[in-house]
């Protein structure tokens, strides 16, 4: 691993340098591979899936690590969506010009080496690749052990892509080897890697925290919540509501508890509960909106709610329901059980609504929104690397601009300090 | 610990909603205590040299420790210096409404808790305090226990200028307990300490970062370069370089080595070590250089560099020399040997300064300046807190706005993801 880190390490000094257009060609170049290899890909992908269903891998990962025309075809487009992006690297800004002359400025340059840490889908071999080399930095790539087939055959492709655009090849490496052991080796490695990206479950991201030396970016873990306030437009509501719970409930931000403002609860809750119910949805329910549902008619779908469930990330068809008294009660409780990534308010009174906003603190903190938008390409980043949950570096959604730093640069008339 | 961790959490999310006036206060108030118990603050700090001298602490530490009234009044007009910077929590930027009609923007808030881990320089518990309450975060503090007895006296008052303006106390906490194991218990304690500040040498750096579990603020370790291109102004150079090493050659952006093109080092070496050699200044010299100075009177100033000469960071009148063949060469040799903290290059030839701009990456890069500058005060932030050689979160210089994070407020008007 320690070779790869130096490679990693000498191919970003170089990607650091290249010019826009240099890293542009690169993501044609790679968009023009894929799709010109498309059968060998796919026959790369059968191979992962036949040993994914011989280990008796879930279907829903089965799904994850699948690719086939149309998905492949989604990821040539991102591909050149990306490529088409400004590019951020070069960018000056907070330039000043100081009283005693000296010119101040900041210029925007890559991290550095990027390592990331994935799970299951291969379109975030190719994403991450080409966000990477889009903001001049260099990745290490380790994907899972059930894609390595896939992972092994597009890697190839970058790397000629890479090549065939004068850059080297080492700007894109991939830990062609399924042993977990590799991770460890890969936190360990600071002088050669700036920043770690894992991207998978609560596990792997407590797992790089407590181990790695290099700073990692935590996040991708969402208990999140919506509060009904007792002027909500309620028509509205049920449906901001159904959308964040329903639209993709595997993902972070799907909604997974619902606030109801007690004033309203005995109206709203058991319309919000026969609307979801009848996409499937089932619900852990506090005392008091309990007894609101007592004579319910989907009444086998409603559960008391246990002592862990409100402090649970459903990422599927079940939904926290809890009256509180207040907008207090509501802040209360989201300051307890959030994980800071996505929360909001639906109200029709603003000064409600700058209360939420000001002492709920989340990555993202919404009013009158599905939480659903936390996204980069939905939030105007165009791309987006991860979800930030953490507080350092980058907050909410990474884009391009998350996957670089600054210098300083001082430009004088040989200045000296008195 | 870990109580003193819960209070600190409970402390800032108090704090995260102080009004400017209400921080300026707490600030404003420090000042006057400060001003007013000078007598009890010298006599605890003759209390901590007293020991230090019993324990045999060397002249330079004690000298860190002590306080004196004009010390003091020092601390006190920076103190009424950050209290009058504009407060950076609440701030809106990247402002924009998306096509789809959502309101989006970032909020700047404050990062949570800060841990300081530090040593000997009594004058930091305060300037740490006014930069955490300022920017609204919670601090701990974990100072040398060679001044316990004066920072336990500047906390009581740091503490009764919080309750005097109805700010929590727990806002500012100090470990009074001089165990160094605390320290690794800080480190440790993720769920209530959002960002670790060690400000000391590389090795309490180093600790901090291998076995912190929270983001840790590495830097201020500076192996610092000048080079001096064959086109400088060659009387200018003199003065720079005379500047970056003797105006305070103990700090971190004090220069180490100098750099000179080939083309002019016959002529400039002999001048450069007759004028900082009258100033105590003693040299470790390469190969080339040592040739060119074989006559000199000053000649037992100056040894041959050796193996880890380049990689020193001397804090001391010693001065790395060597001739470099080209611009090329130069920037090589500082990619190998810098830290990273500030190198520059004197040159009229504006070709040669964008390239030593745009190949050095460095957390300042200098131009024909001294690299003196690199310091929070100097570069207009008006504050600082520590300077950074790591590329997450802040470079160079931090300052306030370096002292928080930011969430996203996204404002629709029922908006559901399609």
């Amino acid at each position: 691993m320690i070779p790869m880190g130096q490679r990693a390490r000498v191919a970003s000094r170089i990607l650091a340098r290249a010019s826009a257009e240099q890293k542009t060609a690169v993501m044609l170049s790679m968009a023009d591979k894929i799709s010109a290899e498309i059968d060998q890909i796919l026959s790369s992908n059968r191979e992962d899936l036949k040993k994914g269903i011989e280990a008796g891998l879930s279907e829903s990962l089965l799904d994850r690590l699948a690719l086939n025309v149309p998905r492949l075809e989604g990821i040539i487009a991102d591909l050149r969506n990306v490529a088409r992006l400004p590019d951020p690297v070069g960018e000056n800004f907070d330039e000043a010009i100081l009283p005693n002359g000296l010119r101040v400025s900041k210029r925007r340059v890559p991290l550095g080496v990027l390592a990331v840490i994935y799970e299951a889908r291969p379109n975030v071999t190719i994403d991450v690749a080409a966000l990477a080399i889009k903001t001049g930095n260099a990745v290490i790539l380790k994907g899972g052990t059930e894609t390595i087939n896939t992972n092994r055959e597009l890697v190839k492709m970058i790397r000629s892509a890479l090549l065939e655009c004068n850059l080297p090849a080492d700007a894109v490496q991939f830990v062609d080897d399924p042993d977990r052991a590799r991770v460890g080796e890969l936190l360990e490695m600071h002088q050669y890697i700036d920043m770690v990206i894992p991207r998978g479950g609560a596990g792997l991201h407590q797992y790089c925290r407590e181990n790695s030396s290099i700073p990692v970016i935590t996040g991708g873990i969402g208990i999140c919540h919506l509060f009904v306030d007792e002027s909500a437009d309620l028509e509205a509501a049920l449906e901001v509501i159904q959308n964040a719970k329903l639209q993709r409930p595997t993902v972070c931000n799907a909604l997974d508890t619902t606030l109801i403002h007690q004033a309203i609860a005995r109206e709203f809750i058991p319309r919000l509960v026969e609307c979801l119910a009848e996409h499937g949805v089932t619900f852990r329910a506090d005392e008091t909106a309990l007894e609101l549902l007592q004579n319910h008619p989907t009444g086998t779908r409603i559960l008391p709610a246990g002592p862990n469930d409100f402090d649970t990330e459903w990422l599927s068809l079940i939904l926290g329901l809890k009256v509180v008294q207040n907008l207090d009660e509501a802040i209360e409780h989201i300051s307890i059980h959030s994980t800071g990534h996505s929360d909001g308010i639906l109200t029709e009174d603003e000064p409600n609504a700058r209360r939420f906003i000001d002492e709920v603190d989340s990555a993202a903190v919404y009013v009158n929104a599905s939480t659903r938008f936390t996204d980069g390409g939905q939030l105007g980043l165009g791309a987006e690397v991860a979800i930030s949950t953490q507080r350092l570096h980058a907050r909410g959604p990474m884009g391009l601009r998350e996957l670089t730093t600054y210098k300083w640069v001082i430009r004088g008339e040989n200045h000296i300090r008195v």
